[in-house]
């Protein structure tokens, strides 16, 4: 009956089947706690030894550096002692695989483009059980990255790979193809009472 | 002006002293990621070598191995290589100050209020930088724990100590005096559609 919340659904999976398929997941929204989310979940997926790729895709000096520390120590941990699973940290400006160029917006949009073009081929080669594509929404938002051939990708994406991706106003084709979507929402803020960004809790 | 954004606040602080100042952090809403958000800023406060306490006041067989087992890592590499901060994780019915009673409403009702007269001498004592006081809004909201008490606890507390709180429904009382409160808001959820929770998503 349309309206009724159905246990068991009729899509010829088993329970198993349905229990382990993979996810896109999203967090948007104005709110905080969108990338912290994120890489809280990464510490889930660390501890049952998935291989995990983080994607950063708006440059900062400052902003992820705690969560980049705390993630390459546990892939640290990985390498050293074989507990939880291999973590890979790449950042807009600064991996492998990334332009390095930083000058002008036209190097910004070819940097998000190599990265996405790099994501691509790792969802075709199931490099990662786990991505991080943080702040993901933006280059999208921008026209930097087409938002068909992410949903085309993440739709027919092979194995079990689980991606989340974040960011403000995430495009509607993306929430529509998505497995799950939070919304983080600001009630109180001290920004708002002139409170500055600061150590630990910003970055 | 009233409803003006005032950019420096009268307050008598410096930028400085506003900068530094202690957080009283709420994630709260019937979406995901209040408690992921919450372990989230946690790596965060490791990488600022604080040392961090975990008060998880549901109990729970699987839900957060994978945050417990990931910062208990994290712990160990600051003992054993200095980086980072201490981690401690406590859980209700567990760890060395709670109850282990787990038989009836009144044995966890007991537990919840021993935890929460540990976090109170503890914050007394200034033990941790960072307090995550996980699901804590469900003792409080059974009436287990006194809201009146938090709030005068949270009001008082000395030095420089940050503490997030976790959980659906949050007293307003404790929303009033938060610095910072985010709501997470489910748009999609998998179990919607029948899905069920997954090693390395959900725990």
């Amino acid at each position: 009956m349309k309206g009724q919340v159905t246990e068991t659904p009729d899509d010829g999976l088993t329970t198993r089947q349905r229990r382990n398929r993979p996810l896109v997941i999203v967090h948007t929204g104005d709110g905080k706690g969108k990338s912290t989310a994120a890489f809280g979940l990464a510490l889930r997926g660390w501890n049952q030894g998935w291989p995990i790729g983080v994607f950063q895709f708006v440059k900062s000096a400052k902003w992820r550096i705690g969560e980049q520390s705390a993630l390459e120590a546990l892939a640290d941990v990985h390498d050293t002692t074989g507990k939880g699973g291999p973590i890979e940290w790449h950042k807009m400006g600064s991996g492998w695989s990334w332009s390095r160029k930083t000058g002008s917006e036209e190097d910004h949009q070819a940097a998000a483009a190599e990265g996405w073009a790099e994501i691509k081929r790792r969802l075709a080669q199931q490099t990662h059980t786990l991505y991080v594509l943080d702040e993901f929404t933006y280059p999208i938002n921008w026209g930097w990255i087409d938002v068909d051939d992410v949903v085309a990708t993440l739709t027919e994406r092979p194995g079990h790979q689980h991606v989340i991706i974040t960011g403000r106003r995430c495009d509607p084709k993306i929430i529509e193809i998505a497995d799950l979507v939070t919304e983080m929402t600001k009630i109180v803020h001290p920004f708002d009472h002139g409170q500055k960004g600061q150590r630990g809790i910003e970055w």
